[in-house]
């Protein structure tokens, strides 16, 4: 609530016309999810995406702050019924995203209840106290000028975007511990990092840290088995040890030591929900694997680590003659399958085997 | 925070398909009204009306909980500013009153930011349990079966309406320290109390506590001053002192010793705000006048005392024929004018004066 409000006025006295704060309740989801008919789990009212469809219409700016729901705040609950309810997330989002409608952000607020999912061994003003170093460090605060400093990491992750966009690599194979998968680039997949604009031509981060350079795969190649790096929190419910097995570029096998039912009950929703969306690739310059801390939300630990993300693609990732080969769903769950110890290789369209990350390090 | 959680899991543990927790935050409201632009603060998104109407749709119920934003968020404020934004009401909130599509109910959330306006000279914890006290008493909390109590107040409530249903008066004249008015009825106005029923049959209580008979007059005549018995808050700014003088019907003069400018803001919003939208009578055997604790709150308040409300009319209140001669606005603002010291006086359509409260009794 005070993080909210000092957003609120710093935008107003930078000239915001209305600011609209929405706060998501994620015990009130946990309620739900243990009474309610289980017939009604996926039901959303209109307004809730009338809302970001809106703010398209105005233009408007959209700042995500996370972790919301708090990690963990579903856990106990039945996952089949978890997977039914995908809230806060609605597709909406990806319509005005899609549509570059809306610049937008998504922040870390160091909250108490997340000290706490992340670090229970410690006294809670310790846990917070941490977490808030943490936050400090990896989003570069300590910086004399945090934003310049963000402007030259930026130029380091598009010098890697080109590098990649030049070689029009046909697809790319990862190999680690129980990791060995095949995943196929569509002719136009651009890599993309750090800046973003709208269509109107403003400038911005989209997530604040950032560290991944990124684009849209081939839904209908994926082909191996993969195993996540990091927990994974699905809309609250916290998937540990996830293996995840692609036959055909779909997802034919969901294992995990918690929490699986919550994965696959999202992979169900929608044909596309269990094909990918996103590819990205993250070196070990950023500070965030560095720092080494699970944070238990996607926002910081998909930006420690190599990810994929099942779900729907976003549209400026390919060219307009590969728009209609674009995975699409309504759900978008990034899952971490990198380190140094993954290596990364680019296969080119006449089958050369070319190194892209090894020990974490660019090797183009 | 806790309040709203244990709505929403009584609600659905009773099988609710959707609890839709919505915040309004009046420090943020405060925070506009200083930084923003002026010509920007009556600016509402589309969505805020959107989710009443959906609500209305979707047959469902509202809990209204109050105070929202706590009395004096906005002291302080410019009060020409405070009166532009009339936020968090919405015009879209008769419609679904009007159109009997939603239950809907007022309740008060004992906070302590509203315990300590109220008794600012006590420590917070003190000031926080004699508020819960008072909501104990006024809400009838304190009766082994408080519904059973409310089912026999609200039989005396409708004893009363009907009484002055069956004299149908022309007009009522009040007089009182400082007061001398006298407002037309319609031909039709149809004296209401305590239970309400939705378009689908479902009674409920609008509001509880709930010690008030109600109808709508006509707005084409209040004449005479009236003086508000109470402080009012006007959607976070405190009139203190009010005096309003009515001519054909119409307010020609707001005066107060603190806040004058915020009432006369909202009055100024349209032309049915500045005509009376509903009068209500209010004995001294409810519990709220009784306790004498003033509440800064229109829910407790208005329920303390007979008053009128600037602004639109439910249209429930009068006959077929009468519905166009009922009072339009974006606004309905309460205030109150009675007091066991303000004698109130039928006038029929032959011109006679027949008593109607006289020391806060019934005379009829």
């Amino acid at each position: 609530m005070p993080f909210v409000r000092a957003i609120a006025r710093s935008a107003y006295a930078r000239g915001a016309r209305f600011v609209d704060p929405f706060y998501f309740d994620g015990a009130v989801k946990r309620t739900r999810l243990e009474l309610a008919d289980p017939e009604t789990l996926e039901f959303v009212p209109s307004w809730y995406g009338g809302r970001y469809l809106g703010l398209g219409e105005h233009r408007g700016a959209r700042i995500s702050v996370q972790p919301n729901p708090e990690p963990a705040v579903l856990d106990g609950v039945d996952p089949t019924r978890a997977g039914r309810d995908g809230l806060p997330f609605v597709p909406e989002i990806f319509a005005v995203i899609n549509d570059r409608s809306t610049n937008w952000t998504v922040v870390a607020n160091p909250t108490e209840g997340w000290a706490r999912a992340i670090r229970p061994e410690l006294e809670p003003a310790e846990a917070l106290a941490r977490l808030e170093a943490d936050i400090v460090d990896v989003c570069r605060l300590d910086e004399p000028d945090p934003d310049a400093a963000w402007q030259r990491r930026a130029d380091e992750l598009e010098a890697a975007s080109d590098k990649l966009n030049d070689r029009r690599f046909d697809a790319l194979h990862y190999e680690g511990p129980g990791t060995d998968l095949t995943l196929g680039l569509l002719p136009t997949s651009h890599w993309t990092a750090a800046r973003a604009t709208t269509a109107f031509d403003i400038s911005y981060f989209a997530n604040v840290p950032t560290e991944e350079v990124w684009t849209a795969p081939d839904p209908a190649r994926a082909d191996g088995v993969v195993r996540s790096t990091k927990p994974l929190d699905v809309e609250g419910a916290l998937v540990r040890g996830l293996v995840v097995r692609f036959e055909g570029g779909r997802v034919v096998a969901i294992d995990a030591d918690e929490n699986a039912e919550a994965l696959r009950g999202r992979v169900a929703v929608d044909e596309g929900a269990a094909r990918l969306g996103e590819v990205a690739l993250v070196d070990r310059n950023g500070r965030i694997g560095r720092r080494g801390t699970v944070f238990l939300n996607t926002l910081l630990d998909e930006n420690a680590a190599s990810h994929i993300a099942l779900g729907n693609a976003y549209a400026s990732s390919v060219a307009e003659e590969d728009q209609p080969r674009l995975n699409t769903s309504a759900i978008h769950i990034d899952f971490m399958i990198g380190g140094d110890d993954v290596a990364v290789t680019g296969i080119t369209r006449e089958g050369d085997r070319v190194p892209v990350l090894r020990d974490g390090d660019w090797q183009l």
